[in-house]
């Protein structure tokens, strides 16, 4: 069998990807779960977080597995990850010494790599996680990378499951961009095309001129809504996205044509105050529509606290799907070594 | 049954907090812990630990609790705890958002916060921990807030009990102020004076003039020690405080009338080397009288190697109370969760 | 029985050493460890660790021991070790106070204390590590001293043992120095110096002249070389070095000779660029030799990738064997405190 990791989400296919975010609302509704002990987990945070670190740790642990966590640069060394590099700056060790090295203390390893925002052809090809796979021994496990955020994904999958009923095929969603103080990467408005495109929605993406999601990736979320029987569209009207929304999610993220120009982008940014997501805009989507965001967010910036703060909103839920979705996940992953 | 927070020592009234005093001294005794497998306490640290950090993680060991902590702004995102903020700066995520989340993961939220020193309304009210109680889905245990120090509560407790015996009322305690570097919270203070009236113990605090505790706290106490048998006396006379003392705390901090004049206060600081607690000043007590401090010390300001060296040091025997102590309140909490 | 503590590697002479290592290699063969359930460590690393304590913490998991890891300075104070310090500076803590308490708290204490390079007589007191010893009430595990990696000792005597056979007794190996762009402690090669004589190889170091080992530590090696049947000998042509060799060691460090004239020495090793370890040189080792490196390595300045990278290459062994070498060890440290 060849190496199962876990990077974008569609590594078991629509249907597959569907099952995991079954399994965890069984998980969620009480089935217990099964254990691997003695199996070890290597997680590496290259960034902060809060969610995945303690979800993942949290659905280890339910199934017995042992989570070691590392925060180079912080507690352990920074780590190069460019292959050939003349090491004398400021990197003390190499993906080619680490990551082999932490194969031999665990089962699985993962890692957390958000992008350069430098370097739009780097970027594209994820290189921290590329480089982790390629001298991982192990199965790896993306905590979120240059590209893709696939925890996130199951647990919005489990989200939109439990809301929508089994059938998600042509089930209308939006996706509207927001303000943020910071250029933000696009991991999660791609893995959000991705899983839409998986789970076979009709997903409408609002996001002002600029601002565009990489061509290569709406492409790929395009055949795959296809195949299932769902639709990618993109707008420029935030309102316009809202009509008959049974499901929006508001995300800040930097443009794909915007490299090289990030200044520039940081002043259009600051005149899109307009795009805050508020009541107003918001209800022009169904009555019964939930609103989604990953986590963290800038409250009052991206969405205001009446959205995020009312009835309508799924985020905390979403946040708990992690812990479940996590632990389907790991199942699925542990089962596969033994 | 009502939340079961955990925040300034009295929630159980005196008996019962010398209750779980009296039964940490069973657990450091032999007595077996109760076990709780499959719980989870989220721990949040806005500021540095050490006996509170490893002795909460053993303690939950021993019961078969398992412990994520956090420390936000290293390795997890920064919080901003203030309700309606537009979060344009540095802070990425709100308690708002992260509380509840966490709440998914674990059945007991706890947080150390602590005090800002710039406004005394705001710090009067707890602003942090307030904030997280009111986000927490969970029952929360308070690692230290800006007014109070509770698990240092119970070990405090639990040294006195050990010491002087089953009943504590009308024991003789002083509390001295000491130097110290820097402008310290008055969580330690507040707390003794308030654990002191649980306990009924005759508690002097010297301190010098301008280095008041909050005359809210301190009258609340005083009220507390009442009831029980004891009573609170203030003296600007360290030496005199000592006489007849069969335990001796010393703990620098801000007067509470001194918000909005720290820098002069720093310069007044400066010139009260003689406050440091020496052997000279410490003879003053009883012979058999113990020295304690919470930890960190500051030595050979606050006080000196000789006294804290020497064989009437109890601050390591209460260092290590913290650990029987957290043990009987995680029974206690753990025990009304199921 | 007097305390047991890991400091150097010499603590329970040759014999048991290589047992040791010899043990660590049944349990990656799949012997079962032994199990020591309710045990605790607590870690302290004052510098950073990827390994070590990834595979301290691998280790104790698999025995049933609990880890906790503290990182002063970063999640828990900044700890002064000086006796009769007056602490109104940076430290807001002292090991007289922190380390008994964290004796409360576990069974072993384990430290990281790297050396400082200021002072020769001070690094040579090994100062940090020798104070947790005199503070701390429990064995001591040293996970990297000013001096010495004794954990790294029996993970190189480890795979020495595997690929050189039973009788490791007058087998060549060559220790080359290597260029860096950091002045760096001696503890690792100070460590192989002295494990090499506890195994009796015939050990050759090759360094450029000023960049000496301590004279009083390869002096002690050379006599435990001699009474095992081995030998110490020092080049300065890292050429003539490799003939011979089984295995070549490449490490960087500083001249013991160099305290006092750092910057020199750095202006020194910026003209040794020729002694990295590349394909040229390794070639004159023995066909079957294999490349040891700690790591870890900052690549293309201490050794090619080449080197590293070819199938001679025993360095991700070498590292998988932290893991059992470090439970051999805690078998026998937690079965001489039951």
């Amino acid at each position: 069998m060849s190496r199962f990791d876990w990077i974008d989400g569609t590594e078991l296919g629509a249907e597959g990807f569907l099952a995991l975010a079954e399994r965890a609302l069984a998980l969620r509704a009480g089935s217990g779960p099964r254990r691997f002990p003695g199996k070890r987990i290597v997680a590496v945070f290259l960034n902060s977080s809060l969610r995945t670190r303690v979800s993942l740790e949290a659905a280890a642990n339910d199934l017995g597995v042992h989570v070691v966590t590392l925060n180079p640069g912080a507690d352990a060394w920074k780590l190069e990850w460019r292959a050939g590099a003349r090491m004398d700056g400021e990197y003390a060790e190499h993906f080619a010494d680490a990551i082999p090295a932490l194969g031999e203390y665990a089962d699985l390893l993962a890692l957390r790599a958000f992008a350069g925002l430098k370097d739009p052809a780097e970027d594209r090809a994820d290189p921290v996680l590329s480089a982790f796979r390629h001298w991982s021994p192990r199965p790896v496990l993306n905590l979120e990378s240059a590209l893709w955020h696939p925890l996130q994904a199951l647990a919005d999958a489990a989200t939109w499951r439990h809301h929508l009923g089994p059938d998600l095929r042509g089930r209308k969603v939006a996706l509207t961009w927001a303000p943020h103080p910071r250029a933000l990467p696009a991991a999660v408005p791609n893995q959000i095309v991705l899983s839409a495109g998986l789970a076979g929605l009709d997903l409408t993406v609002a996001h002002p001129p600029g601002f565009d999601l990489d061509p290569e990736i709406t492409a790929r979320a395009a055949g795959l809504a296809a195949a299932a029987g769902g639709s990618l569209r993109f707008t420029d009207d935030p309102d316009q996205a809202m009509d008959g929304a049974e499901v929006v999610h508001a995300k800040s993220w930097s443009g794909f044509s915007g490299y090289g120009r990030r200044e520039e982008e940081a002043a259009v940014r600051a005149t899109l105050g307009h795009w805050t997501l508020d009541q107003t805009r918001f209800s022009r989507a169904r009555p019964t529509a939930g609103f989604m965001h990953c986590l963290p967010v800038r409250r009052n910036v991206v969405v205001t606290d009446a959205v995020i703060d009312s009835a309508r909103s799924w985020t905390t839920e979403t946040a708990g799907n992690r812990r479940w979705t996590a632990m389907a996940l790991l199942e699925e992953m542990f089962s596969r070594m033994s």
